[in-house]
C-alpha cells in the first residue's frame, strides 16, 4: 500500500480543487464515499439556514415571498444548476421530488408524442425512474412501458411506436456513462424524446444538455450537490420545445400569473410551467447555499480528479485484494466510468457493515454490491488509498464475518 | 373603540390558551393576521434546524436515515397530525405539496370509480385543486372536471356519474365552512368517493375525518400549523380503502420495501404507498418541531377562541367604519365560519398596502378582498381591535390613497 499511498500524497500536492474541501464539514475520522448517496454538508448551511428561518421567515414572515426572493427561489436556484448541465439561464426550475418531475417530463413527452404509445425504459434502471413510467402508462388503457435488456444499446430498442425514451446518464449502480449524443440523436431520428436522469451525473463530469439537444432532463441535488437529505429536484426541458408543453401536475405556481386566482390554468413562460405548488423554502435555500460553492469549479479539472481517484482506489483495491471475493462492478475504463466504483461481493451487507464501523462510509445496494462514490470536490487521494487498505484489512482478516453484521438494519 | 378595547382586555385574562403566545416569535410592533397563509415561527424552529444540519446531516450522514428517524419522518410527522384531523396513528402521512397530494388522492379516487367519468368540483375553489383536477383529467380522453355553482349547494351536483367529489372544508375567501358529514354522506349515497382539501381548517377547528366517514383529505401545513414557507404538505386516505388504492406517482419510499430496489413497484402498507420520492428532511425536521406545540391544545377551546375573536373584529370594524365601502365577505354567522374575516372594498388592494405599513399584516386576494386570519395559538383579543381600529383609521383619513400603492408589488 506505501506505493500508492505516495502516489496519492503526490496527487494530493497537485490538485486544483484541493482548497474545496475546508469548505465542507468532514467527519473527524471519515472517509465519506457515500456521496453519491447524501454529500457532505457545506459549512455555509447552518448560518443560511439560521437566517431564513430566523430573519427572513420569523420578522419578514409574507413578506419575504417578495422581500427575500423566496418567490424566485425555484430559477434562482435553477440558474445556479444549469451551467453545471449545459443549459442556459431560464431553462432549469428546482422544487419537488426527481421522482415527481420525471412523472411531469414523461407525462409532457407522451403528450407531445401522442400518436405514439411506448415509453422505452431500461430494465435495471434506478427503480423509481421505472416505477413512475410504470404509474404513468397505468393511467391510460393503451401506454406501456418496454424494457431495454440492460446489456444491448437501448438506441436497439428504439422504433416508430417509442414516444420517449428514458435513461439515466451514470448508472447508480454500474457507473456506466452513457453516450448522451449519440443516444439522443439516435431517438431524435427515431421520432422519439428523451428525457435523461442525470441523479448520478451532475456535479460529476461536464454534461451537454444544449449540446446534445436534449429534449428533457431531471435530477437529484442531495448527491454531488451536496444539497441536503431530500434537497429538492430540477427539470430541465429544451427551450425548442418547452414553449409547447403541457404537464399535468398543474399547481397554482406553475401559473403563468399564480396571485390572479383565475378560474383557468395558463402556463407559466417556459419552464416555470414545471413548477407545480409551494416550494420548501427551507430546504432550497440550503440547496442555494450549497451550489455557491460550484461558481468557481472547472469540470473538466473535476472530471479528471474524479477518474483519477478511481483508477488509484481500483488499482489498490486490486493490488491487496486480490483472491478474496471481490469482482469488479463498474467499467475498467475511467472515460466510460463515473464517479463511483462497485464491487460485488457474496457477504457485500457485511463487508460495507465492517467498512462504515471502521469509518469508512460507502454504501450497500441489494443484491451484494458495494459502492464507494468519489466527490471529488472534498475528497483527497490519500483517502481512496486509506479506503482500499481498509478494504483489504476487513477481507484479510475477515471482519466482516461478525454476528452483529448479519443482521440487517431497518431502514423503513 | 373603548368599549371593544375593554372587552379584548376582559377575554386576554381569562384565555385558557394565552401562554401558548410565548412559544412564537412575534415581531415588535406587528399584528399578523396572515397565519392563513404562512404561520408565525414558533420559537423552536432555529434550534431544531441546527440540529438536523448540524448534527444529523454533516456528522450522522447518511446514518442518520435510520439514526434520525428520517426514513420515518413522512409517518412521525403524519401521526401529529392525525389527531388535529379526526385520523388515527399510521393513517396519514406527510410529503410533497398539496398540489401534488391531490393529484395522488384524485387519480387513486378515479381508478377506485373507474365506471364514472366526472370529477365533481365547486367553481370558486382555490385554484390549485381545480388546475390539478383539469390537468389529471387531460390526461384521458373522457374525464371531465364538472364545476358546481357556489351559491348552490354542491351535494345538488351529484349524480352517478361522478367519481369523486373535491371541496374545500373551509374556502379560502369566504370562510364558510362546509359540513363535512353531510356532504360526504351525500356523495357515498350518490355513490361517489369525497376528497376533502383541509388547509383552512387544520389548526383552526376539531376536524373528525374519521367520523364523517372521509375517503381522501390533504391539506397544507404552513397555514395554521404553522410549519414554515413550503412546508410539505399531507395526505390522509380512509382505512377502509387505503389497501385497494393505486396511484401514480409511485416514487421509490411509496414501495413496500424500497431498498430491496425490486423491478416491480409493489405499494407500501396503508397510507405509506402515498408517500413518492425521497423527503425534504429539513422542511420536514421544522414542521415536526412546530407540530410539538399542538400535543397539549385542546381543540374546542381553540374553535370557541377564534370564534370570538372573529366576532370581536367584526363588530369592532363595523361599528367604526360603517360607511367606509367595506362588505363582510363572509358569514356572519360564526358557527359557519372559519378563523379568518374578508370584506371587499373597491380599493382592497391599496387598503391592505396602507394597513401593511402600519404593523396590520393581513393580505389581499384577488379582487378585491382583504382577508383577516385569527390564529387563536398565538393573537391576542387586543390584536383584533388595534387591527380595527387601524382600518378605520386607514379608511377614515383616506390613507390607502398614496400613489406608492397604486402600483402593484411584483410577487414573481
Amino acid at each position: 500500500m506505501k506505493r500508492f499511498l505516495d502516489e496519492a500524497q503526490g496527487l494530493d500536492a497537485d490538485d486544483a480543487l484541493a482548497h474545496l474541501r475546508q469548505c465542507f464539514h468532514v467527519p473527524d475520522g471519515v472517509v465519506y464515499l457515500d456521496g453519491n448517496s447524501l454529500g457532505l454538508m457545506p459549512k455555509g448551511v447552518p448560518a443560511r439556514l439560521a437566517a431564513t428561518a430566523e430573519a427572513e421567515w420569523s420578522e419578514g414572515l409574507i413578506r419575504s415571498w417578495t422581500a427575500a426572493g423566496w418567490m424566485k427561489l425555484p430559477s434562482t436556484v435553477g440558474d445556479r444548476i444549469a451551467p453545471l448541465i449545459g443549459a442556459g439561464p431560464g431553462e432549469v426550475v428546482v422544487g419537488d421530488s426527481t421522482s415527481v418531475n420525471l412523472f411531469k417530463c414523461l407525462a409532457a413527452a407522451l403528450e407531445l408524442r401522442c400518436g405514439r404509445r411506448v415509453i422505452l425504459a431500461e430494465a435495471d434502471n434506478f427503480p423509481t425512474d421505472n416505477y413512475i413510467a410504470e404509474g404513468l402508462a397505468g393511467m391510460s388503457g393503451d401506454r406501456i412501458v418496454r424494457y431495454a435488456a440492460t446489456d444491448e444499446p437501448i438506441a436497439d430498442s428504439l422504433d416508430d411506436n417509442v414516444a420517449v425514451l428514458v435513461l439515466s446518464h451514470i448508472h447508480y449502480r454500474t457507473a456506466l456513462i452513457q453516450d448522451m449524443g449519440a443516444v439522443t440523436a439516435a431517438a431524435h431520428a427515431a421520432g422519439a424524446l428523451v428525457l435523461w436522469d442525470l441523479s448520478h451525473s451532475a456535479g460529476v463530469l461536464p454534461v451537454d444538455l444544449g449540446g446534445a439537444d436534449v429534449d428533457f432532463a431531471v435530477g437529484c441535488t442531495y448527491k454531488y450537490l451536496n444539497g441536503g437529505p431530500g434537497a429538492p429536484a430540477y427539470t430541465y426541458v429544451s427551450p425548442r420545445l418547452v414553449g409547447r408543453t403541457r404537464q399535468p401536475l398543474a399547481g397554482w405556481l406553475g401559473h403563468a400569473d399564480p396571485f390572479a386566482f383565475a378560474p383557468d390554468y395558463r402556463p407559466g413562460v417556459a419552464i416555470k410551467r414545471f413548477i407545480c405548488g409551494t416550494p420548501q423554502v427551507l430546504s432550497l435555500a440550503a440547496l442555494d447555499e450549497s451550489l455557491k460553492l460550484w461558481a468557481d469549479v472547472d469540470l473538466p479539472d473535476l472530471r479528471t480528479k474524479a477518474m483519477r481517484m478511481t483508477e488509484l482506489f481500483i488499482a489498490a483495491v486490486e493490488a491487496s485484494c486480490g483472491r478474496q471475493g471481490l469482482d469488479l462492478a463498474v467499467p475498467r475504463d475511467a472515460v466510460r466510468r463515473g464517479n463511483h466504483v462497485s464491487f460485488s461481493h457474496p457477504h457485500g451487507y457485511r463487508v460495507m457493515r465492517a467498512l462504515i464501523e471502521r469509518g469508512i462510509i460507502g454504501d450497500f445496494r441489494a443484491p451484494d454490491i458495494i459502492r464507494f462514490a468519489f466527490a471529488p470536490l472534498y475528497l483527497t487521494y490519500a483517502d481512496a488509498v486509506r479506503a482500499a487498505a481498509e478494504l483489504a484489512r476487513v477481507l484479510d482478516q475477515e471482519l466482516w464475518n461478525d454476528p452483529r453484521f448479519a443482521v440487517r438494519a431497518e431502514v423503513t
